[in-house]
Formats: structure tokens, sequence, C-alpha cells
């Protein structure tokens, strides 16, 4: 059975590489990708996704959303991702894109039309789910599995010592949602960080001598350098996007807990995800944390996919 | 087969619960409890404990440790376990008892004796074992097992938003321990939470009629108010310290992951538990978090043993 599934990004580089993994899933029927600010502004994001879909051959609709957090402001560094979001390899954007329908009204009708059937995965701040489930509340009791790319439980976070990046650039948006009665799957960086890309990996990719294969490798070659300079413990760059959509094609790789999720809000551990003490209700969370991951098996069906996707 | 223990507690009301839990137990061959400051200063502590076990009428031997953090200051305020440390029931100590071996020379002495047969459980702040560390490292190849109630690792602490009180306390001995590659199984505040006392229990106690039966209500009932002051989102008071010894008979209680363990000895979150991203030696973990507990099973042992210990 395919998963019908809205994957919401904000394009990046890892998400990049989870749009790359979707497409490339025959278990997945991708029904659109939902777009918003995050690595870089939305205008970029947008333009990022499309252009990530074009190379690989992919027609796949893309819904532009958020350009900002529900009461924060963004401003862009360029860690990571680069100015562009994309590693430098697509530089400024020349023309706004045309948009049709906003992410948030393709969210709502899609949880209308496949309801239980409908999986979410997130993998940038959630100000577009947070937007749709304000703006229809009903959806929460519709759709069948989010499952979430963000926070850091057990592991310190990777934006600040307390929190991981897609919580903190939305903390408000984060704890709208994990306050609703969704079901959610976390998939933290307790165990996006166990799930590695290596310099070997981009190695392959640029080998096939194909031009979608260069433009990977070009673009997470950025991310590996940024990931040495600010994460030297790790091995690589860990695959957090990409986890995401590996836990929604297949829940086995992961072992999970029930737990309700707090967002402190609260300026000394803004963004920290740790479990909220004073929910009661429902009586058992509808939500659940990862906290061991099939790492090898996923990598295997990772890099297997992406790289078939880059041609010969 | 019995679980050889040396328990290290600094009484305190659920260290007394402890106490007599595991000397109630015939799973465990209890050779000795080790005491530090930590609830109350080391002379109340002490004390304290040679009250419970006499009045349980068991003859056990008691070893004076600490009586002070490795490198801090330790005030006292009487918050949860009175300024006696058991709840205001015994009051201030008359005179200072006869100590004869010190915790540390005992922990080292029976670490050399019975070697992977030795189990210890810590319920109190982790100076003793750091101590006995210190003064003689062999030990950590030698000791079978360790089981720590300390920590907060999913969770929000119990004596600041981010730390357990038994880490917080001396957070440079729990960091020096769990630096080690000793086998510790951490049984935090992400467990011992879900395992409650109410004020029924402590009524079916005082119920009973018997002397034993009216001390212990006396002072758990200290702790329940204590509870609903300081914690009201619990529907009673969490079985901390009892918990860590109900581990150490009986590993199924717990689902545990391992995990290099890092105390944080940063002032902006002194004392939280959080996974180590910079260790790689060894190469797998030897310390465990617990993740999930039967709390049922656990407290029918604990309530039906500690019950029948206090008579009829």
């Amino acid at each position: 059975m395919t998963v019908k599934m809205i994957l919401d990004v904000d394009t990046g580089i890892d998400d990049a590489l989870a749009v790359a993994y979707a497409a490339a899933s025959p278990e997945i029927d991708l029904l659109g990708i939902t777009v918003s600010y995050g690595m870089a502004p939305v205008d970029y994001t947008f333009r990022n996704t499309s252009v990530i879909l074009e190379s690989l051959k992919h027609n796949i609709p893309v819904y532009k959303g958020a350009d900002k957090p529900l009461r924060r402001a963004k401003e862009y560094g360029g860690e990571f991702h680069g100015m562009d979001g994309l590693g430098e390899t697509l530089g400024e954007i020349t023309s706004v894109p045309d948009y049709g329908k906003s992410a948030v009204d393709f969210i709502i009708e899609q949880a209308h039309l496949h309801k239980q059937d409908l999986t979410i995965v997130t993998t940038g701040p959630l100000t577009n789910l947070a937007q749709a489930i304000v703006k229809d509340p009903a959806i929460v009791d519709m759709v069948g599995r989010v499952v979430t790319m963000g926070g850091a439980v057990m592991t310190p976070g990777n934006a600040s010592k307390f929190a991981e990046a897609n919580i903190i650039i939305d903390p408000e948006a984060a704890e709208l949602v994990f306050k609703t009665e969704l079901p959610i799957t976390l998939v933290s960086l307790d165990v996006t960080r166990k799930t590695l890309l290596t310099a070997e990996d981009v190695l392959r990719w640029r080998e096939k001598g194909t031009e979608v294969g260069a433009f990977f490798a070009d673009f997470t070659e950025f991310y590996l350098k940024e990931y040495k300079k600010y994460h030297p413990y790790l091995k690589g760059c860990a695959l957090h996007d990409p986890l995401a959509v590996g836990v929604a094609k297949n829940p086995a790789l992961v072992r999970t807990i029930p737990m309700f999720i707090k967002v402190d809000l609260e300026e000394d551990a803004l963004g920290r995800t740790t479990e909220d003490l004073y929910r009661t209700h429902p009586n058992e969370p509808t939500s659940h944390i990862c906290i061991q991951v099939e790492a090898e098996q996923f990598m295997d069906d990772f890099f297997g996919l992406v790289e078939k996707s880059m041609g010969e």
C-alpha cells in the first residue's frame, strides 16, 4: 500500500535530499509539496524545491506557504545551507515564481479528501501546519499521521544548547501543533544524528558523471563542510529530513515511546522539547518520540533510491 | 539468585522507603548501607538510616560517607524531607553517632570482595561513589552493576527546569561517575514520576495500628504534602528511590537504551543530564537510561513487601 503524503519543507539541503528520496520512493504517493520560509526566505525555498524536482524530472505540485514565523522575526545567516538555501549553487532569485493555491489551503483540502489515509511529513518549521490548524481545526481529527523532523529530547540541540533549529525558528507554531491531538511522530536529533552522510557518499554521486549527480554533490558538499565546522563530533552530516520521510514510509525503522510534547517558550530554554508534565487530556498521548533507529536499514534505502534517481 | 547490594543513601523520606524495601526483599543480600549528606546533613541522614533499620528490626551495617559535595557548598532548606530529613518526625540530633569504617572504604572493600556480583544502588548525590573511584579507580572494572536514581533526560527537572536534585547537589561527582565505564542504569525522573504513592497508601500503613506503620505514615505524609505544594501535576509523590532498588532486583521492570550520559556543568543548565555527543570511547556506551517502566508491577512488589515489614 502506498503512503499518500504531503511533504512540508523549507528547502534547505537536507530538505532537498528528503524531496529526492520521497519522490523516488515507489511506496509514496507524493500528493504535493508545501513550502515555507526556514533555511532561506520562502521565495528561495520555493524556487529550490521546484529546481530539485525539475532536475529529477518529477512533476509534483509545489505550494507556497508561510513567509515568517507566527509571532517572531526571522533572520538569515546562511549557515549550513548557504544564503540561497542550497549551498550557494543557485544564487539569488531573479524573479518571484507564480504561486497557485496556498500551502495552507492545500493541506486543508487534502486532509478533507484523504482523511486517515493522509500522512503529512514536515521537515521545516511548523508554521504551515499551525496555520492550517488555526484556519480549520477539524483537520486535527482527520489526518492519519504527522511525521515531524524536529526537536531534541534526550540530546543537546543544534540551534542552541537546548533547541533544534526547526522548533526554535517558530516555537509558538510547534507548541500549537504539539498541543493538539494530532498523531505525531517526532523524528528528533536523538535519532537523526545517528543517520549520517559522508564525503564518500557524495563522491559516489559525483562519479556518476550525470548533471543531477554533480548538482546534488555540489550542494551537499557545502553542507558537509558546515557540519565539519559546527558539529565536529559527527563523522558526517545528519540526514535529518530524509529520516522523517523514511519513518513515514516504514514506521518499523524506529522505536518510539508515547509522550506529551512541550515546547519551552521561556527565553532561558527557548525551543526545548520535553515531556509536558501538566497535560492530562487525552489520558494517553497521541504523540510519540523516536528513541532508537535502524540506521543502516534506513541509509541503505535512502542511498539506494536517491542514487538511482540521479541516473547513470 | 540474590543480588549482593550496597545501598548508598541520603535519607531522606524516599530513601527511607528504599531502605525498607531493600531490607524486606528476599532477593536482596543487603551487604551494608552507605550514607552521605543530601536531603539533610550527614549526621542526620546517618541517624535517620539507623532509626529506620531499628524500627524494622534489621541488623544491617551503616557507614558514614561524604559530608559535602566535591567542590560546592550545600545549604539545607527542609523542602520535601524536612530539616531533619524525615518529615520533622525525629527532630535534631542529640549526639553524633559513633562511626566505624567510612562509606568510601566499605565500597572499595566490597568491590574487591564481590567484584561482578556486586550491585551498588545510589539514591543520593554521587559523592560517595565518586570519592571511592578517585581513591581506587580499579573498582570501575570490578563492580557488576550500578543503579543510580538521578537525572531527568526527556522530562523537566525537579530541582530546576533542567536538573534533578541528586545530580544538581553534586554535579561534578555525577559527571565524574558517568564519565567512567561503570555499567550504570540511570533511573531518572523520566520513569520515577510514573511510580506514585498516594494518601490512600499511607492510610493503609496507618490503619495497621503498629508503631512502625504509624512512623512511616507520619514522615510520608510530610512528603505527600510537600509534593502537593511543589508538584501539583502529580497525583501523589514519586517513588524515586524505591524504584532504583526495584530495578536492581528486576531489570525487566524498565526498558532502557544505551547512552553516553553528560552532566551539564555550565550555570545556564547546571545538572542537566543529556546525551554526551563528544564521547567516542568505548564505542558502545556502558551506561543505559530508563525510558519506560512497568509501574504497576513495581508498585505491587514495593507496597506488598514494605507493608508486610510493618507488622500486623
